[in-house]
């Protein structure tokens, strides 16, 4: 495990937020940060951004001021930006500052809530891939209707959701690996099951690359592979790992998400409409949590990428302080079990 | 326009049933095709299928007998059976007869609620492609939040949806051009919006495929090309049409169906387990109904294949007599607009 600022902090574990480029600007992060300042007495924050901006946002929140550093980065990757080119434009970026803070110790690992492309693509350039993987994945964690693990989580997770659009055998067989890994670690589900997306159950079903990545899983036994799962198998929860390249992840992961906006678009409708609707919706509170819990992936925003040498979590961008902090504690987590070793170790078998 | 069946009986439409291989067996098919002749003086039906168990079936139920004809035919390719190996064995199935007679101008379309695989090729078998157009597609009506065309239709069409797993660029433009062509026809849609579905809006975002397609539709000024959809706008209905490879499309609609069955299952157990929750959503039922509208695909079943030369609506398995009804229907008015001529003239042009 990496040390740096962990050291002086006795032993705890340093997570470096990259403050700026989020869609609610520096306050939630460092709102996020000043929680877990309070409540998490393991992890020490390391709040990397512009100064004035962090040190007006803590003078307004409560914190305990020894678990909070801050570094200063003058500039930020815009969430439209193009990630090449706002990284390449601006090399003091927050994102690409903190990555290079984690790559040389000074932090165990980023949690990044700004432009997803330019947060994977600093990772690429600071860190190292594990050995065995080609391509680093961008995985989703979302709710389902199944639960799954030891602790009944009702959460699945889908990846790569967006950073290999088209993936090798090799490359879908490293996804399993490393999402088994990472349900097996955080999610305390002592053997995943893992499936393939396909457009059919039979191992001979889907593009080359899947019916091929289907053959060489089949082999695996020390992956608990069950096979293709179908797109209804998404929402369900039929797997707790479904594993796809990162086109199809991300077109499903949106289409989660369209649905989500169309039950609380209607909800809202209901709601606004009728008094009779109202007063049902007002009675059926709890049923419509529980619908919206299983389309709304965003709750659960921190979005581990996997594949490289250091943990990152990737926070969505509308993520609140809540969000953050509970991102944060991820990312101890994934450190504290060293994951990067642990998905190594899981390749080499 | 080809004419059989349909001289005889004085200008009416003739569509062919493939009665045998749906889920709930031949009654439920000939009792759509008994509706038909009660309410569609237009269109004849032709029953292709195992005449003992039809004229029983037709025995049962209220229908006009000079608008339905039976076909024989002794065997018929079962749902759960491969496509290939199930046509080859079974020359004289219902399938593989209904696609003959079609193609013959015995009838001037084919209905086929049974195996996909085996409808398609089937009609691969049978029919001609259009000139210009390399693969079939199939493509579904799903419902939306949005509405469209002219009708005010809550209902976008997305295509291919597992005819054609790998799509080249040429494919994804000629699904392009069939899928506007039959949403101006069957939805009176006269300028559909067209997207391609891809994981981000800017033009560079996808595969190559996705990227030389997006390319070529801009420049072609006579579609309504509105550029890329991401995930998030198929069930909010971005567009009219929503353009993809059959593998990324057939995870999507597969998708919407296993949110539908979280939404009704949930709604059942809502329904089961409280009081209040039962009032509560009495109270909703409208807007429950919205909801399931917007997640079930299933209702309006009849997907057409675009691209042969011959007009074949893919009806679901466990289509009922009224979505069999309305799959005929919509096969008669592409038979009397000439849906693959305009097609044709689309792809010239």
């Amino acid at each position: 495990m990496v040390c740096g600022y962990a050291d002086l902090m006795g032993g705890s574990i340093t997570i470096a937020f990259d403050v700026m480029g989020s869609d609610h600007g520096p306050m939630e992060v460092v709102r996020g940060a000043a929680h877990l300042s309070l409540e998490a007495p393991h992890i020490h924050a390391l709040l990397v951004g512009r100064r004035g901006a962090i040190d007006e946002a803590l003078a307004q929140v409560r914190h305990n001021g020894e678990r909070i550093s801050v570094h200063h980065a003058p500039d930020f990757v815009e969430m439209g930006e193009k990630p090449m080119e706002g990284l390449s434009a601006k090399p003091m970026s927050s994102i690409a500052v903190a990555a290079r803070l984690v790559a040389e110790g000074e932090a165990d690992a980023l949690v990044a809530p700004g432009n997803t492309g330019a947060a994977i693509l600093a990772a690429a350039q600071s860190f190292k891939l594990i050995p065995g993987v080609r391509r680093a994945a961008l995985a989703a964690v979302y709710p389902t209707r199944a639960r799954h693990g030891t602790k009944l989580d009702p959460f699945s997770l889908i990846l790569d959701v967006g950073a290999t659009l088209e993936a090798t055998p090799e490359d879908l067989v490293t996804f399993a690996v490393m999402g088994s890994t990472y349900a097996r670690i955080i999610s305390r589900n002592p053997k995943p099951s893992v499936a393939l997306l396909s457009n059919g159950t039979e191992p001979n079903k889907g593009p080359a690359n899947v019916v091929e990545a289907h053959r060489r899983l089949n082999g695996m036994k020390e992956l608990q592979f069950i096979g293709n799962v179908e797109g209804v198998g998404i929402p369900l929860g039929s797997a707790d790992v479904v594993v796809c390249d990162g086109f199809v992840g991300n077109v499903c992961l949106k289409m989660l998400e369209g649905v989500h906006e169309t039950v609380v678009e209607l909800a809202r409708y209901a709601y606004r409409s009728k008094l009779t609707w109202r007063v049902g919706l007002a009675m059926l509170s709890s049923g419509i949590r529980q619908v919206q819990a299983v389309t709304d992936w965003q709750q659960y925003g921190g979005a581990p990428v996997l594949g490289f040498d250091r943990v990152l979590i990737k926070a969505h961008g509308r993520s609140r302080a809540r969000a953050i902090a509970n991102a944060g504690k991820v990312a101890a987590k994934a450190v504290a079990a060293d994951l990067p070793r642990a998905i190594a170790e899981g390749l080499r078998s």
